[in-house]
């Protein structure tokens, strides 16, 4: 299959076209940067240099049309949408990795991002966790890619909403997150000498963008209102993001029971690893794979849930998924291509 | 003063060198370390070459008696209390690194350390958080220095339980430690290769040995049993930790009001600073000072309170709050030595 | 082809454990660790759970006869030779990480290494530098693989010796490395909280165990004999080599010229990268993959060469070229499971 | 003594400002930076919150006439040259810590840099390194302060030069800098992304603007021209400098012969650390300090001198040398505010 990666030049863009040239079934023939056009895109990514022959060129969609069978766009929140409008009326399937359509309600959207650049299309997307949606999935034209944090919040907690062992307020998350996932930003903050070694929290609590898509997923898991208070945090680390889940059981639950209600939920999932009980994920695990590590403890004597993730957020929570989803909108096998094991040193 | 630093060679004994440096009255005319001893100091830390000319001496007491006014020690639990034990017998003052007189009930200690090897000192003890305790500081013998988590704890919570606030159970700390935090361990996960880029939970829940000694402290200040979840971390960086406390609060608390808690329970402290409204703190703005940096959210929306606090572990966490408890012990102003801005960069 | 992994759980074990789960024709049917032996994989290494489902086994290789094809042997020297002479008296070719062989002549090794274990098996090895020794490789059933250091040298400065370009004397090399290629060693000087933002050179000038093998082989190629003044350094990353060689033209050379002899010599190779003018290599750009990437400029001026190169010490430098040498061996297309692009962020 | 701090806001300026906070003599009373002015210097950088109560003002040299008795101009070059005439006419002394007034020739200041912007003004100054022009500054009332790669460079090269001992032409200078040294570039490659873990040598051989700066002061040494062949690297740090410069004896030199010109240059200087015979420098060893660590190392089989630094390229590569200078121009003790031990964790 013939694809395009759109907007190949930020950094879910790039881990596309390194995840890609693995895939065996899926060639990409066109990658689009508005900054980069005309130039190969191994002389402005010297690390796909021999790897990678194309040239890039400008966003625009209707010279993909009739070129390529299917898209990843990569594009930030409110470019993506009017470019995926113009590739679903060609009838393309598209992989969307921006928030443009995880949100369900456009009034919701508005809120957080601005108006919806494209609200008709808001009901003929399908959310792209294929653990919890793969038959959806399975046939969708169009796929909204999850956050990185709400992957990485969803995947533990969700199996507890579902059995209804868990309180739906209260919720807490403290998440921690390598700086890749905000792109490359030119904001100082991100300035090597600037983050070397720090650690901060940041839009604290109900201010985070990817806090309403979490609790739409939670609260529909639940089958109720779930409400979270979320804390994510920037770690000193490129790549990576290692969550916290607290949560209030509605009658006691040990350790080891909370890890069955994991494995249960995950039984024969390919990428959700559920850990041995007593062992923490760590970050280096999952490094540059799609794996995500999940784990449960339990204080009983204080009475409090602890689940604890890991994933790369640039693989599971970006780019790694975006292939899955489309492994399964292809009609592949789920894992082509996303075997590769995790680069832990 | 003439001050010896028992145990020198390790991180927080190097730490209390670099900072006595700087000191006016503490002038450190011994520096003992089992491995190192009769090389010259410089010798053994280059970094220290031209500024500190001692040779390390074996860790025997019975030397230090006669020669010194004040110690501190900054041995590893149990190896420390006999030491201690030797110096007091001498009517030497000393500040304690250790975690060997921080816990009131030396049954509790022996649940988390095994038997207490110098129980009747236990008594004499005061916990040296100088902004709680700062009263019986001033004439005492024998300080406990606290753990780091600890500090990073008990300094934005106890002013909420103190004023009643907070529910005293369900609470759930989420702390980040940087590496130095574990001293120097020869267990391989703390080598460069392993921790490099890695992050990880590890004693989840109730299992790290600071957790007793922050209920302890917490209780005192409630004035009834208080009850943390504690989640420690391991952050790709050698010094800092970012810690958030989640408490749910006895009624109403917007974000100013849980602000001003802080800013009146600290006003005129000078080591402790109480961010602007918004404002998250991060780990470089505390490095290599005596600083910890607290602010106050809130999501009312969801019922929580959310505290974060940063200081530097050696620093605040370890040996600047040794060198503040010492001041107050020797009646010398309490920022002597200890106003070195941070290393931001 | 039923393959081995003798020595598993080292850091360029685990690299060829990696890269080989990526391989269509080399299964991995039994990984070897002292340490580890009896443990499933990937409870000793939670990055390879689900990925690797062996169990360890102790390092003896009478228990690999009948159960192998080809052996990978990644144990420390002196301690690999027994193992390869075990080997290839059962007639199983092996690609050997370690120093054993790669020195031609055992008084040589004597001096760096002490008595060789195995003098008898020296002649029969090649070099495992497939740039160099495409031929040889192609029928050897002994494969030295080269030191990270020695294949960062040679690729850049080979072809100018061979062409009889430079003096023979006084070459110096200015390399960098990330402390994955000192092993898991045990040294506090690997600790993360010492090698944090740290860098230093060490065994400096001749006193580096890889120079002699950087000479042999530079000798070879120049026809007399080389001698190279060699200043390693440890960088504060984990992964990657960059390495500066400083030369003197026998006549003038501009930059341009320089850069078409390495084009020239490397005109076809997949695996080495040489720059466009002006471009320099750097780390990210090899990340995780079997590239080398190589440039030359001169400063005519002041009459000297510059030829830079970087490759990943684990990939390119140890378990990627193990993996090149070992598909020449067995007569499958030399870059076979190698193609993987680096990992930029 | 009141001084300001003219471009306070920039990485050299905020190490400036760190360092001053602990000097006896020098109160910083006035802090510009044209971006920040009008905010508190604490809420701009809040690792000073506590430390320093001034408000940012507007960079207008006029404004600080008559209300300080020195400055330190921390404003890139060309910018700064305007300032310092003004504070001049108003005979203020100035440290300049630009690349301004460094080169004596404005020919050569043109081919770097553009037309100098004040050329009368070069006469005047005196170059900044005090360990070879102490005489000069202590009456001095313009000091240039040394760019940081010339201080590395210079500290362990002239005393070989002066003593005639090595070749003049063919210097090979291969050097590692931290990311600091650039300053707050808003250059993508220095995003915390791009950087981590990465390494890269840029500017190779006669292109870097500190050449002519340190070819004019080892030429003024050596007594005759004095050519360099210079290739800096970017390393995965925020602080610190390694240098290595690589000469050839004018006949045969021991490392002890070597090391001992060192120890007869620096004998008795405070900041320059002549390292025992085969020690090497490292960074975390002078990290946040005023300290050069120097050796000396030979291949006399290949005919090489080894001549290694350490420096904090904010420290004594820049705004620490600038307080050594400024101590010397105002009659204090030169080492004064300048102990502090090297943060080496």
């Amino acid at each position: 299959m013939r694809v395009a990666v759109v907007g190949a030049s930020g950094y879910t863009g790039l881990e596309l076209m390194r995840i890609l040239l693995q895939h065996p079934h899926f060639e990409v023939v066109a990658a689009t940067s508005e900054q980069r056009a005309g130039m190969p895109v191994g002389d402005a990514f010297p690390s796909l240099r021999g790897c990678q022959e194309l040239v890039f060129e400008a966003n625009d969609p209707s010279n993909l049309i009739g070129r390529i069978d299917f898209a990843f766009c990569a594009l930030p929140h409110a470019a993506s949408a009017p470019t995926v409008c113009a590739l679903r009326e060609a009838n393309i399937p598209v992989a969307d990795l921006s928030a443009d359509f995880r949100l369900r309600d456009a009034a919701v959207y508005a809120e957080w991002y601005g108006d919806h650049p494209a609200p008709e299309l808001i009901g003929t997307a399908v959310y792209g966790l294929p653990e919890f949606h793969r038959g959806d999935l399975e046939k969708a034209p169009l796929v909204a890619v999850p956050g990185c944090y709400p992957t990485s919040v969803l995947l533990p907690l969700v199996p507890f909403l579902r059995a209804g062992l868990i309180e739906t307020e209260g919720l807490v998350v403290d998440a921690k997150s390598g700086v890749s996932g905000a792109g490359r930003s030119s904001d100082p903050k991100f300035l090597y000498a600037e983050r070397d070694g720090n650690c901060e929290a940041y839009k604290v609590g109900y201010a985070h963008r990817h806090v309403p898509e979490m609790e739409q997923e939670a609260s529909a898991a639940a089958g109720q209102g779930v409400k979270i208070s979320f804390i994510p945090h920037l770690l000193p680390t490129t790549r990576g993001m290692a969550t916290s889940v607290y949560a209030r059981p509605r009658s006691g639950l040990s350790a080891r029971a909370a890890r069955e209600v994991l494995a249960e939920a995950y039984d024969g999932e390919r990428f959700v690893r559920v850990l041995p009980e007593g062992e923490t994920p760590s970050l280096a695990t999952v490094r540059g794979s799609n794996f995500c590590d999940v784990a449960a403890f339990a204080d009983e004597r204080n009475g409090n849930l602890i689940l604890l993730s890991t994933l790369d957020n640039l693989g599971k929570g970006a780019s790694g998924q975006a292939v899955q989803c489309a492994n399964l909108m292809s009609g592949f096998a789920e894992e082509t291509g996303l075997l590769g094991a995790p680069l832990v040193l």
